[in-house]
């Protein structure tokens, strides 16, 4: 039996750069919503000394050649030692035999470009045709990588930043040097949600950041940080009023993420939710004009760690 | 960030010959039961062409230094192209950070042995004293594994081994050549049960194997071979005789296993059942005297994969 192959994250940073991860990752979501593909629930488990989370999101489509299993840990007190609150490792078997194939030590990292990906897909597929400004709520990794992601579907390059921590908000724009993107900072996120037609939520809260009555029509909000039964950025009172409501995964959100608390909280029924997925295959599913208000709930897919996981093994030179 | 240990399986056979598993195993168990561990539910996802099976478990030792993930396949039709029906690795990483420290490519090896080490824990606390002869039902892989391991807790000899395809039932002794083993084969698996005294199943049947009337006072039987919702070696009525069943997990036999089929079949009831690490801790649960029907049930735990990669992460040169 061949030896798998082990990549480190150097190498993945490498491969990345000759990869069109966005393709693959749309194409993987159009499959999974065609019930093209296996994704068993995502397996938890929880840490109290320091405190940290895992999950393991595993899956295959059925027409391929590998299964994924992906392991994605954050312990927020990693800051401490200097290392990333995200750590972790994708995999990838032999579909037919279960013979592991690669080994993809990535620290995380291939975890923050997937999700930054889904949020570029959400907006290419929900926000408004005019964006005078985005805004993002969150200036860590996430923060930073799902702006520099929106550049590749969309002309708009002023964004307002909201960050609770003042060095971290100042920290933010160091990131762009040499983009034209045209960062204003603010510690007012009432501000940034009256002002943005593309908003993007990438924090751990666990109370909601976002309220009703600062969302404008014509306004889309991609929520990514909630990915856990607690955690939670806008007020249920917003996937009540808006016009579409979006999420990455059907099943995932019946236990976890924005539209877990909207329907909690009786503002949302079950029924009106739609998957990303149903929408690339359908794109008249998504929005239909320039005043709807729209949301994207995205809790974090296998597919999207099979797509990509798959993408640099077979692009690692 | 320092790279991970990547341990090669000639790496790991090296490793096992200088590290005393049983025992770190035994306190495992013993850990585990005391509510030491925190072990989410079992990962699982199957697979339809060719048929197979994969499962992921994790845990950890909240006073240790390592969180487990396990992934184990089982593809039974590998044979087909010179494979290992199982395959897998063990990883381990850092409980405090999640930092991946050992990557331990043992392509399935290191659960058949921590589950027949769990067959040998079975036997030094369930098994009666005097034991004439063993029964072995089962000529893979596990069926040789387990013998070997049980050498260390009886002074027995004398095995009846039971196989079902004639080639495999011929070839099974040559794994045992220079050892004091007495090996008789037989394809009369009735013929086996009431001549042993120490039985251990280890096939992926079906349908039980074994039937009740076959069972004589004084016998213990491990089941190993069931660790899903569908498998079953044990007629459900042996259960209800038997004087005490011990399950290696009380909560996954809520939904795997001989238990879950005992119970689902009305003839044990829940509160019967204990943990082999209870026993471990209180030696005097288990087997009373030399003539009581005792049942140990093996799923198979991911305290054993986390005691049997550190043993092995630590003891490789």
């Amino acid at each position: 039996m061949s030896a798998p192959k082990i990549i480190t994250l150097p190498q993945i940073k490498a491969a990345l750069k000759n990869i069109d991860v966005f393709t693959d990752i749309e194409n993987g979501f159009a499959a999974y919503a065609r019930g093209e593909a296996v994704i068993p629930p995502v397996g938890e488990m929880l840490f109290e000394d320091p405190p940290g989370e895992l999950h393991i999101k595993y899956g295959y489509l059925k027409s391929g050649a590998y299964y994924v299993v992906k392991i994605a840990s954050g312990f927020p007190q990693n800051f401490k030692q200097g290392l990333s609150t995200g750590q972790g490792m994708m995999l990838l078997f032999d579909q037919k035999t279960g013979v592991v194939k690669g080994v993809l030590l990535d620290e995380g990292y291939l975890t923050e470009i997937r999700t930054a990906v889904a949020g570029a897909l959400a907006a290419k597929y929900m926000a408004p045709k005019k964006i005078a400004c985005i805004g993002i709520v969150g200036t860590g990794l996430q923060g930073k990588f799902q702006l520099e992601h929106l550049a590749t579907v969309t002309t708009c390059r002023k964004v307002i930043v909201y960050g609770r921590t003042p060095a971290n908000r100042a920290a933010y724009p160091a990131y762009f040097v040499d983009t034209d993107w045209e960062i204003e900072l603010t510690d007012d996120v009432a501000y940034l949600a009256k002002n943005s037609q593309l908003i993007v939520t990438t924090t751990p809260a666990t109370a909601p950041l976002l309220q009703a009555d600062w969302i404008n029509p014509g306004t889309h909000i991609t929520a990514m940080g909630s990915d856990t039964i607690h955690k939670i950025e806008l007020d249920p009172a917003i996937l009540g009023k808006a016009d579409i409501v979006v999420v990455d995964s059907l099943s995932q959100s019946e236990s976890r993420g924005e539209i877990y608390q909207s329907v909690k909280a009786g503002t949302l029924n079950r029924a009106d939710v739609i998957e990303l997925g149903q929408i690339i295959n359908d794109p008249e599913l998504g929005r239909q004009n320039d005043t709807q208000i729209t949301v994207t709930d995205l809790t974090g897919v296998a597919i999207q760690d099979l797509m990509i996981a798959k993408a640099v093994f077979e692009g690692v030179e």
